[in-house]
């Protein structure tokens, strides 16, 4: 056999499934290549600080791991995933343990939910603007999306029911606390409306939870996963579903993170991560058991305090360096801010223009599933030291006046 | 809000997506559960031998990386995976590091090709009897599958033809080496045939290949990916498309497997492991390219050295244990055996006997896609000491023998 006897070609690309042609490179991923120069100021990626990563601690943890459970940290393990984590985790949120899925990042854990919940078709509402990596975890399962009106205070209630009324919708994405990409928060009043007009609809709703915990002002509300709990009464008939996650609390390195949900659900879960990647990493849910008692919470303080000061220095600057007309978004917690420029700038066609003068963020269009939002962005305030944040808003603030001169 | 102002009943499992509703039970997964009483002596599971993993360098490793990366190690990652592990990949195979995409465990290769790869109604072709996690990972991509005729040597090329021919067939899955769960070898010769045959007729060959460097006896065939590069001369048109693991050769509690394909397979499995985890964990990827060096070809001759033991072993009891009309395949090298009974004896059905005798096996029947294999079983003997090999298949001989009588 050689390659003169060459076979008849095989167009690869035309065998893929109809599927794999809906995918796209991220732009965000994309857009980050680009701004990777060394000398850049970048905004742009959502990395947590890793100055405030616990290492030593993980480091130990290892050690710790190893010595006690011997070979079983590197063996198999089950799919639902290692069972101290579970029952912490569901000791938190006061249910069983049976409830919890332990998932290989909570990317995984939208992944599996979008495999067994979405059929083609199935209309799914989302946030405009929503988090990126939700819509590349469904798109593979065909959905329609119909994009929900928000304002400052995150979904829109009102506009909510007609939503409901005419789309037929079988699912709701949303991102309560300091969402990505806006960083803003679900008052406590619009969550209880939520959750009782998805319920009255038979709409399931994904509760995407990955920064809950980062509040570094204001008062928490109580999560739609809690809130779906007290109106059903039964851990089993909750109609909401949560996913969080210790990549923003502890590290994200390590792909740890769960789904808490009702049994149909979870069984089903269960099902598709088995075919997934059987379970998570036994190690890696074995260190993050050792770290959630005594050093989680410390981390959690040492990284909303970071955060705060970060954010709040960030919007000083802002408002300090910025051109009049820009519009932002004031988290209480989270790693990100939104701004908003003058309809008729283009914040993808600005963006070399941004990166020439040594700052980068990320566009906000590819965070609306039907487009829209060319004038927007995402800054990220979690991974920037005071200097680059104050020189990097200085740059950003030229770049804008320059475009709006 | 609370449980008397009960909202409208939602029936969850009636939310489930079409392709949940397919998914079961791994039919192995509820018989461990019933095999794993503590006296009962399993060859149920498919689990190395934990006490040849390389627990001390794992640790020194770990150390490593954690001194060496610092809060890289615990920090997000890329996609396609750490640059230096899949270099090491590649240069084994002679490819460029570009074709290889590091995932978490082989069983998520298997999944992320499914989406990719297959429609719905699209025709798999699997041995019968294949790989049970396989058949788990593509069934939610509804595929049809067909079964092509297997013997002694693995899958019967001759009547491949006409499969390929009628069936309009778009992918086939096959285990060459020491097959899960035969422990069948496909010949050099029919590896040939197979690789030209799936390109004449433009079928997409997935190669599963976790065991393939666990060979005790025998020489070594060609891969059939190796094959692939040679007839088409160019990694980028070769239609088969190559899995493989270091579960089994190190560890397979850290998840860490890979996938060889053309860049245009390549580039969809980048953007769907985006969706589906982001990423590996970075830790884990990063104790693994500190072991593959000198530690893994150290690992391979101990645990081929032990399996073969161990093998050879359980040949010998079976020979001089079992009653006549009992037929077994003798594996050249990885975790498994596989027996024929009389017809009429039904091995599930068979089962319950066994675990009163204390020992335990899988059923053949769940390893056929599309059912058959009633009298047959799967045997494990890697994780299993010569005592327990010897008692365990006293046992089952008394078992097959109460039944034939």
């Amino acid at each position: 056999m050689s390659a003169s006897s060459a076979p008849p070609s095989l167009d690869l690309t035309e065998r893929l499934s109809r599927r794999a042609r809906t995918m796209n490179a991220s732009a965000i991923r994309e857009i980050l290549k680009i701004t990777q120069q060394p000398d850049v100021i970048s905004f742009a990626g959502g990395l947590p600080a890793p100055e405030l990563f616990p290492l030593e601690e993980v480091r130990q943890a290892s050690l710790a791991v190893l010595d006690r459970f011997g070979p079983a940290a590197l063996q198999y393990s089950t799919t639902e995933g290692h069972l101290p984590l579970r029952e912490w985790i569901a000791a938190q949120a006061g249910i069983p343990a049976a409830n919890v899925q332990i998932v290989t990042g909570s990317q995984q854990g939208l992944d599996l939910l979008g495999k067994v919940l979405i059929d083609e078709g199935d209309v799914v509402l989302v946030e405009a603007p929503t988090y990126l990596g939700a819509l590349q975890s469904f798109q593979p399962y065909l959905p329609r999306y119909e994009q929900l009106p928000t304002d400052e205070g995150g979904i829109d209630v009102d506009a909510l029911e007609g939503v409901l009324q005419r789309s037929g919708a079988k699912l709701l994405y949303a991102v309560p606390n300091f969402q990505n990409p806006t960083g803003r928060t679900l008052s406590a009043e619009r969550r209880r409306r939520l959750v009782e007009l998805t319920a009255q609809y038979g709409v399931l709703l994904i509760e995407d939870d990955p920064y809950g915990q980062l509040r570094f002002t204001g008062m928490p509300a109580p999560s739609l996963y809690q809130l779906g709990l007290e109106l059903h009464g039964d851990v089993n008939r909750n109609h909401v579903i949560y996913s969080s996650s210790f990549s923003k609390t502890l590290v994200p390195g390590l792909r740890d993170a769960w789904v808490q949900a009702a049994a149909p659900v979870i069984a089903k879960l269960i099902q598709a991560k088995q075919g997934a990647d059987l379970h998570t990493p036994t190690f890696n849910q074995m260190i993050i058991a050792e770290l959630v008692h005594d050093v989680l919470p410390r981390q959690i303080e040492r990284v909303r305090e970071a955060y705060g000061q970060r954010a709040r220095l960030m919007l000083e600057r802002i408002r300090a360096d910025f051109p009049q007309g820009v519009e932002y978004t004031t988290p209480e917690g989270g790693m990100f801010l939104w701004l908003t420029v003058p309809d008729g700038l283009d914040t993808q066609a600005l963006l070399p223009r941004a990166v020439e003068r040594k700052v980068a963020y990320v566009p906000g269009s590819p965070f609306y599933a039907l487009g829209g939002g060319e004038n927007t962005m995402r800054l990220s305030y979690s991974n920037a030291t005071p200097a680059q944040i104050t020189q990097g808003i200085r740059a950003l603030g030229d770049t804008l006046r320059e475009a709006l001169n």
